[in-house]
């Protein structure tokens, strides 16, 4: 059953009077559980224990915190059909991509568990001493990685696990050392309720500190604020929109101490259509696409709002059999009301515009909280004109920009903001023809994409997630695979440590066996004293 | 001879009617040469050129751009005696200390040069396609660091080399890639002209572009703005005040894109004296520590400002061979009228506190910009209760500061802000019996030193020269070292990209013969095809 209360580490609290429910969005029900609202002293506390937790949590080794990690992997697994039914009632997404997400969460847990096993994501580098050297002597100088302190998560709307409560920010976070107080968000807080309870249920099996994790329930800003201005926190994580996220990001400059907030807010990630590639295939390309534009009603940050391409005959063809795609495509449910009319009220005003056409739109009415499949035209010109048409419309939409040459093709990539991803549909000869455009779109993106949707994000070490802003607020880190453990650490150098002051890491005999650079050579070799 | 003007790329220009002179801090005489300042109209041009040189600067290989940063560093010392007499006439440093910060910038430029000749700098990671992995194929994905675009560079007041035109922050930005736009420091503005053309001749003689390189005089704040505000320009670095560096930090937020700026400002350095050492030799320790403060007129972000030990008849011991080592010290010339006057008044506001002693002061009477070395003394107490004596003084001034107990001296180490170093002064016993206080003052620095002053940072891959705010804007970077160049670069993914597109760093082959992550496995291996 649904408590509806916070975690407060290992307590249970349920202060406020202040209380909300979920409900489905496929059939606008509310669903079981009363979730209460933390209280600002809640939420003091979840701090406090987390400042605690931190002590103990950043001095276990990184097998310690491997072990935990596993164990919120197979808590999460043990939930069985009780978590699948209730992320699938919370968020409107079918069965199928629930479990895939569910999957995908357990990977990326275990990821990271094996990044920490592994053991030389520390970056550990060592110039021994040269007492020697002229005309000064050498010291010795040992760096490596270490974690910042408590970390804040706010759940995504779109991804009630995978970027939720134990997403990809929790794990790299507490892979990382840190301590994670989520702020839980309100469509989906029961599916949150469990997983909270699976992340503290692998912490007490795994002895990990009372207040390594709380979650904390909001369905207002007061809490989420309140985080992100504590002196205590050292750094949050967002996934969501651009006004959500940069939000959290000028509130965190404001602090007297600023810290960073890594928000992925979204983009529309340019797809190029080059002509070879069109006139070759286009009803394959245009089915394709469509399936791109309606998967999971759109709701992606890596949707592609945009397909760029010539005008000439063959794209003519490709239009019709697009419009003809998009027709038969089926509105599928929204995550919630916000969305759903955001959705309605962006499109309409789109289509104001008297330079902007529709290509075509679903034929089938939306019932309830469905999106309806819609594509814009727009002259290259008049987009170039109109920096406002490049905002992300979050849902099953795309702008399709027919450009009259390759230089004005040139100038609407260079019109783009920062993107997660840019695609590129072409044949060899389209990319040797298209270089420059091409290489225009690399310079705006964090992820270039040949012959492929920007839809699906491969969870590995050579992931980047996350582009130039305002893609989101730092495209010099990734919130997906691998190195987005690497948000959450900074530096430190020891300059004449005794060994036994030092981390196993930078010890002479290596004896966790990582990787490490020694005079700037990477080896495994020890130290020689 | 000194032309005065602003290099514009290849091209001299002065415009303005606004100029000014710099000046010898020994004998407070003008030096020959009126620098003209930069208009805004001069200033747009350098970015403009800066523009197109990255399309071209960026596609040079590492060997190329290795080949052009060893060329500064040998047209560097090309120019001989001419910059050694001209950078001690505007700074006031004696030879040994700037043929010391010379040598210093020549070895950095050939570190960086190094760097990029090694090729692994660029953390190539690899995930090669897996067409029957289920239940979805996954697809290749490679990723490296690529440049980010024009940086902005302001140079330090008080490393008229090592931190200027040609220091640590432009050899590392135009070794990541990026063309470089330098905001020239007033007070030393001969000297930049020398190495302005030193790196400008470099850039010709190997083939880079014009505007791979600008610098811009200014004596007031309208350059300096206008560059951090320009949308054209992607990254800045600076060395100096608090003020000045969290001026352009908030500067560079308001931006309608904000940048990074990497600010390096400072801190008082915390230097830990443990009882055993103290009573060991208490007349050595003294010397080492009285000449750390005066080093360079104690013109070092690096100075020992806050020295923290146990009240105990052996510091009190410690604190007369203090005092003797302190009034023996001779008065050094200070950089600027602004930072001698600085440097008196803000000594005499801390004595003014009824809470703060005098420890002692050189017996020596300071002429024109000399700075007077003086210690002052205060209880763990009172300074617990009063942060603002945890400011840092820039001159040749330290406080130290007298527990009662260990706690007390944990609640001391506790109220410091972020600092680039700590230090600690101890013997074995007592590095074990005060483990919980070094491990705190490990969590606010960048660098924890044993048994070593904080003074003189070691350029090598390990260093890590940046600490937490106010240390630093961001103290996940370095602003010292191989890895300053991390700085200026970020990360992008290719998806299955076609080997012809993809930079050598990630083509199958591994032609450049670098350290890549496979499969999240450090290798130098080709990927078969």
């Amino acid at each position: 059953m649904i408590h509806g209360k916070n975690y407060i580490g290992f307590d249970l609290s349920a202060e406020s009077s202040i209380t909300f429910q979920t409900f489905s969005p496929v059939n606008l029900q509310e669903l079981p559980g009363i979730f209460v609202q933390a209280t600002l002293e809640e939420m003091e506390m979840a701090i406090s224990k987390a400042v605690s937790a931190y002590e103990h949590y950043k001095t276990k080794s990184g097998k310690e915190r491997a072990a935990f990690i596993r164990a919120i992997a197979d808590e999460i697994e043990l939930l069985g059909s009780s978590l699948i039914e209730r992320a699938c009632a919370e968020s409107g997404l079918p069965e199928a991509r629930i479990l895939g997400e569910k999957a995908r969460t357990i990977n990326q847990l275990r990821l990271f568990a094996s990044v920490l096993e592994d053991g030389s994501w520390v970056d550990a580098s060592i110039e021994p001493a040269q007492p020697d050297r002229k005309p000064l002597a050498r010291p010795d100088i040992r760096k490596m990685l270490q974690p910042v302190g408590p970390v804040v998560v706010f759940t995504a709307s779109n991804f009630p696990l995978a970027f939720s409560t134990a997403g990809g920010d929790t794990a790299s976070a507490m892979a990382a050392g840190n301590p994670v107080i989520v702020k839980v968000h309100p469509y989906h807080a029961g599916t949150n309720e469990l997983v909270s309870g699976a992340i503290n249920q692998a912490a007490r099996k795994t002895g990990m500190p009372d207040g390594i994790f709380s979650s904390l329930n909001a369905s207002d800003f007061s809490i989420g604020q309140g985080l992100v201005l504590h002196p205590e926190v050292k750094s949050v994580a967002f996934t969501g929109s651009f006004a959500g996220g940069k939000n959290l990001y000028n509130l965190a400059q404001k602090r007297q101490i600023p810290i960073p907030v890594f928000a992925e807010m979204g983009s529309v990630n340019p797809v190029l259509l080059l002509p070879e590639k069109i006139a070759e295939n286009p009803a394959t390309l245009a089915s394709t696409i469509a399936g791109s534009i309606n998967l999971g009603a759109g709701q992606f940050c890596t949707n592609p709002g945009v397909l760029i391409a010539l005008k000439t005959p063959e794209t003519d063809v490709f239009k019709e059999e697009l419009a003809v795609q998009i027709r038969k495509l089926l509105p599928e449910p929204m995550l919630h009301t916000n969305i759903s009319n955001n959705f309605e009220r962006k499109t309409k005003a789109f289509f104001d515009d008297s330079r902007v056409d529709k290509l075509a739109e679903s034929v089938k009415e939306p019932e309830g909280l469905r999106g309806r499949p819609v594509v814009a035209l727009v002259p290259g010109e008049d987009f170039i004109a109109n920096p406002g048409l490049a905002e992300e419309i979050f849902g099953p939409f795309s702008l399709l920009i027919e450009c009259i040459d390759k230089s004005e093709m040139q100038k609407v990539i260079k019109s783009f903001g920062g993107q997660l991803t840019a695609s590129v549909m072409g044949t060899s000869a389209d990319f040797t023809a298209f270089r420059m455009q091409i290489e225009s779109m690399q310079e705006i993106v964090g992820r270039l994409i040949f012959n492929g949707m920007p839809t699906g994000v491969e969870v590995c070490y050579s992931m980047q997630h996350g582009g130039p802003f305002p893609a989101s607020t730092d495209g010099r880190f990734t919130s997906v695979g691998a190195d987005a453990i690497k948000r959450f650490l900074r530096p430190v150098a020891f300059q004449n440590a005794p060994e036994d002051y030092l981390p196993d890491e930078l010890k002479n005999a290596n004896p966790l066996c990582i990787w490490r650079r020694i005079d700037g050579g990477l080896t495994k070799d020890q130290i020689k004293e």
